[in-house]
């Protein structure tokens, strides 16, 4: 049976309503912990290098302990990284991420998908 | 323990990539079933008409079955109701919304969300 019907969606982490991982800005952290560079992630993410510090700074910011750090001085000019505590988080993101992926899987096999396809319901 | 971190998002009902139902779409089913009209529950939703039929006629197109019907004439000029189809999806809506705010609660239980809140992670 070809299922057509099925249960979508995205899951984020909050701090007080606030925003704090979501896809976009672990995508967003691990370039950056990839390239070293925030430049390069954003880049790589099609997004401004304002947009990409914004996230950023308000991960930072909300977080207890930083995410990624800048560095100053060096042969390219000041790079990026992502801090042990960063990592971490993406680590946790991800675990978060994967069950959320079961469960959606687990709905679309157990519940009455189908239903929405039946053309036989009379009213 | 307090928990100031959590995991939140909504899931919705999707067809060949297109939004069928989520939780503002389902209200508007609540309301148009309770009022037996697209006016009374657009109103009570702070949407305009034209959006309310937007979403209804959408809706209507996605599902095999029509999820809202209008009637004409009677003595209040017309009104709208949610088909026996209609009613069973929003159950069934419900219920998948009921599985996943369980998962939910479920993760913030178990995983360790607090580890964003520990102060004393060293680089």
């Amino acid at each position: 049976m070809k299922q057509i019907f099925y249960i979508d969606g995205n899951i984020e982490i909050v701090k007080n309503g606030q925003t704090f991982l979501n896809e976009k800005r672990v995508a967003l952290l691990k370039h950056v912990k990839n390239k070293g560079s925030i430049n390069a992630a954003s880049k790589e993410l099609k997004m401004s290098y304002q947009q990409a510090w914004h996230f950023i700074k308000e991960m930072n910011e909300i977080s207890p302990l930083p995410l990624i750090v800048r560095q100053r001085g060096g042969s390219n000019g000041g790079g990026a990284i992502v801090t042990k505590h960063g990592q971490i988080a993406i680590k946790r993101y991800e675990d978060i991420t994967s069950a959320h992926k079961k469960f959606k899987e687990k709905i679309n096999a157990t519940f009455d998908l189908f239903f929405f396809e039946q053309r036989y319901t009379v009213d």
